[in-house]
């Protein structure tokens, strides 16, 4: 299911951008959002390790997560639109088959 | 200027050990007020990539500085000190060239 950039029309590398960083932004803020509020309750040393601990894992995930390279961008959008970061009317205007492939790797 | 365990009294070991936990705590207690107030003006992803480094970098250092061994422990006084987590008179009923070798070492 390889899809090389020269597939994606212009209309659709600025579909694919707009996507891509609406969900980013999306997750970019849920993501400060839950750290506000995890600091707030820090009183101890292992709320601090903890802390530590879960912003390298998710500073990992969202780093390979958020890969906008057209070779692997469906891949990328089925996993935003099955993690919630994207909803399917947002890459309206990418071609049919590429829809039907991002919809069909987000259901699995 | 090795000192192993053998030479250090019970009377040794228990003020040792006492001013260890004195100076852990204190800069523990230092790093979760700088965490609350670090986290406090968290807004952008950069200022959380930026809390991440500076916990790694922190729980790095700490982890290395407290180390409880009675052959590393005039070196770990030391460093202590000179960082203002412990205060010499912490150390009072520490044999005299104990002290004498801990007070050299943080002037260094």
């Amino acid at each position: 299911m390889q899809v090389t950039d020269t597939e994606w029309s212009q209309t659709e590398q600025n579909i694919a951008q707009a996507a891509f960083d609406k969900a980013y932004n999306r997750e970019i803020n849920a993501l400060i959002r839950e750290i506000n509020e995890k600091a707030s309750v820090i009183s101890q040393i292992e709320d601090i390790w903890g802390l530590h601990d879960y912003l390298s894992a998710r500073r990992h995930e969202i780093d390979g997560k958020y890969d906008y390279r057209y070779s692997v961008l469906i891949f990328v959008f089925a996993r935003l639109l099955k993690e919630g970061w994207l909803r399917l009317d947002e890459l309206e205007g990418l071609a049919a088959d590429k829809l039907k492939k991002v919809t069909a790797l987000s259901r699995m």
